[in-house]
């Protein structure tokens, strides 16, 4: 480790230009979705490569069928240095309805809100100001040492808020040229505005549509009630048996590959103060509906579940009609952690349903998509490194926590260029992302970047 | 009994006379949904009255807030002989789509299809026809005798096809002037060609609609499936335990006010050939799904039922969302036999329904409709008359037989006048009622009015 005192006393001194160089770039309307922008979005490209450029790295422009990826590259002072691929995206969501806007989306201004120092505008906080962090991080420790501290590649993507159609064909076309020891991704949040954050668990997904069918047409539920199969019946006895008493999942073979997640890290989770009054208080619950035993962070961040996601039969409109379906159907997810496989899931579930099929009756299955959980290592010396060096620039320590949702991008890395992530960002559960009054904290962007500089230095050590 | 042979003579010789009423009586346009034709329902009401008058009938249109009833009275030629309450309706079921008609649906005429003579036409079997049967007979009758058998009260409906909003008012308003010893009731169907049919039990029914609700809004399954509960996961948990594994309804006291069918009864079931192979077949099925161990006709016509007719929750569109309802919805309906009743039936369901919703949840109840099953005697003096004078007039003896649904007039009559129903109707399952290119098989009408003929002088006995 170097002394970094200078370079965060850097840092410090140049904030005011590096909140320049986010508006500029906020200004930019890199909105993927719309075609309108692409201009905007290829813009936003060329406002990266350019201060990339004009920071030492070697940095271009990458067509793809979609927008543009930012690819740079800048080696490290010290030829044994680690090699950090840092990715982040350039491109923002839509701003409709503009009118439930308080400031202009695209003029970024700082205010004051909640008692806070706030930078109001699109893209602030997903993902420009985050991304940004990192980039005026280098630019501190270049200031100060003429250099950076681990070998560096960066990749901007711009179509994260449009489903990452080129992503994949372009990791594998340049595997290569992206392949570093780990990546750096910041795209994630706080746990809350003093504690910082480091996910390492991050569930998988199984998608299944079933459509269970029975007669060749509607029928009269006089004529027929009774003696002909129901199809909604049949499917109301398919999701019923998902689940025993306990909240276990039945499916043979569901808990294979599942661990159990390490007694100091739920220990560690315990602390947070994020009990099942809080966390379902907040959306009208009270009572953890799923494993018994396990509190509302583990089952949200580190357990299976098999969920309902829609269901649809028979007759739904107003009033009544006696009728028995032809057919009926669901959308069923599971969600995946440790090593549990999307595959075997899926056969177990589609031979229990079939199993459940009347012989008379057919069963059809849609697949949705399916990803393994991610489950990094809780104790890594890259994960130990970034936490003692969050640990310092923030009011608490940095925890390790889970997410319940998947992040495609770390998957990708992980299967495709065979690294692990890390994932550190400074978002805040208010910053409003993909809805109208975005904003990032002044304190998140200012100490994301004393973070990045803390964190770059640790991990060359 | 009088020597009936005339009176059938008559019929028959006065065969083309009955078809020509019966064809001005189609060509009249009574759709009573249709309020453009609301002229048309009052001329078939008016034309009727003509008819009744001319055949002796003290007869008169009685206004409603919808289409007018015609009602008549004509005395017996005996102080001492019964009286009944004969019905039918004069309005009839749209024509659309229009350009599927082989033939205009209001120029009747005798076609030949499938090797038999028909009748075309809207209404010529639902129920113009049918009715006519009744009135014809009275006239053959009168022709011989001068009289008829039976006091006679005739009750015209004109909205059976809309939903019968001024019947029970009406029952209501005028009960001491159609109440009579029992009513004839002419809306319905043969076994089939050759064989008669008399409904004996007619299901009784219990709607319910409940929606179950959760979380205070749609949840990200991501971020809260394992801990928050979801209402499609409880509503098919509450679903699936209406039945066991033998197909028995689990609520308690569901089963109480049910008999068992006479055993001769069942057994005559049995020699109609309707087995689960071709009631189940011509659906597409194979399997009786209901109670084990009873055959399709006592499942439909003679077993109570919870069939779930429509359910909705969640996302239902293409693809997928990964999203956990808030609420959650069903429509149940159980069908009654027997002695059960709909209250008790609803608050047994409801009891249990409340039974499986979690603490923080609710649940919601919405009623829609409760009837109590018609269970006719299957050997009351009547019935068996009407069956011995059916079973002279057709190639095979008459059967006594349940129906899946209910057919309200009948319970009407029960509840407001006190009086049962002797449903008979010479309709057959190819007349193709509510659908384009209606029609009456030309032996429909003629041995219709010649089996009424019979049971009219089986009845004054």
């Amino acid at each position: 480790m170097t002394d970094i005192a200078p370079v965060l006393a850097s840092a410090d001194r140049n904030l005011q230009a590096s909140l320049d160089r986010l508006f500029e770039l906020v200004k930019i309307r890199s909105i993927s979705t719309d075609p309108a922008f692409k201009a905007d979005c290829r813009k936003a490209a060329e406002w990266l490569v350019a201060e990339l450029t004009a920071l030492g790295f070697d940095a271009s422009i990458r067509d793809t069928p979609g927008h543009p990826m930012v690819v740079a590259h800048h080696a490290a002072v010290s030829e044994n240095a680690p090699h950090a691929l840092f990715y982040g995206h350039y491109d923002v969501q839509p701003v409709d309805p503009l009118n439930l806007w308080e400031d202009d989306p695209f003029e970024p201004a700082i205010k004051e809100r909640d008692g806070r120092q706030v930078i109001t505008g699109r893209g602030t906080s997903d993902d420009k100001g985050q991304l940004l962090t990192f980039l005026e991080a280098c630019r501190a420790y270049k200031d100060v040492h003429g250099g950076l501290p681990l070998c560096i590649t960066i990749l901007f993507e711009g179509e994260e808020e449009s489903g990452s159609p080129s992503l994949k064909p372009f990791l594998s076309a340049n595997a290569a040229e992206l392949k570093a020891d780990y990546a750096l991704v910041c795209d994630t949040g706080m746990w809350d505005k003093d504690t910082p954050a480091i996910a390492a668990a991050l569930r998988g997904l199984v998608g299944e549509e079933i459509v269970v069918k029975a007669a060749d047409r509607d029928l009269h539920s006089g004529l027929y009630g009774g003696a002909a199969a129901n199809p909604i019946l049949i499917l109301s006895k398919i999701l019923a048996g998902l689940h025993d008493d306990t909240g276990h999942i039945t499916l043979p073979g569901f808990y294979d590959g599942v661990e159990e997640t390490p007694s100091n890290i739920k220990a560690a989770w315990e602390t947070l103060g994020r009990d099942a009054e809080s966390f379902l208080g907040e959306i009208g619950l009270s009572i953890p509906s799923g494993e018994k035993g396990r509190s509302v962070l583990e089952l949200t961040w580190a357990r299976p579940t098999a969920e309902i996601n829609g269901i649809i039969g028979g007759y739904t409109g107003d009033g009544f009609k006696t009728v028995i379906a032809a057919q009926a159907s669901a959308k069923i997810s599971f969600r995946l952690v440790g090593h549990q496989e999307p595959a075997k899931i899926r056969e177990s579930f589609r031979a229990y349903v079939r199993s459940k099929i009347p012989a008379d009756c057919t069963v059809e299955f849609h697949e949705h998509g399916g990803s393994p959980a991610i489950q990094l290592s809780y104790d890594s010396p890259v994960l130990t490194k970034a936490k003692n060096a969050l640990s310092d620039e923030w009011p608490k320590p940095a925890i390790v926590i889970g997410m319940g949702g998947s992040i495609p991008i770390v998957g990708d890395f992980q299967k495709m260029l065979g690294m692990d992530s890390l994932l550190v960002g400074f978002g805040l559960t208010d910053d409003r992302i993909h809805s109208p009054n975005e904003k990032y904290d002044l304190q998140s962007f200012h100490k994301g970047i004393r973070s990045w500089v803390r964190i770059l230095d640790a991990l060359a050590a």
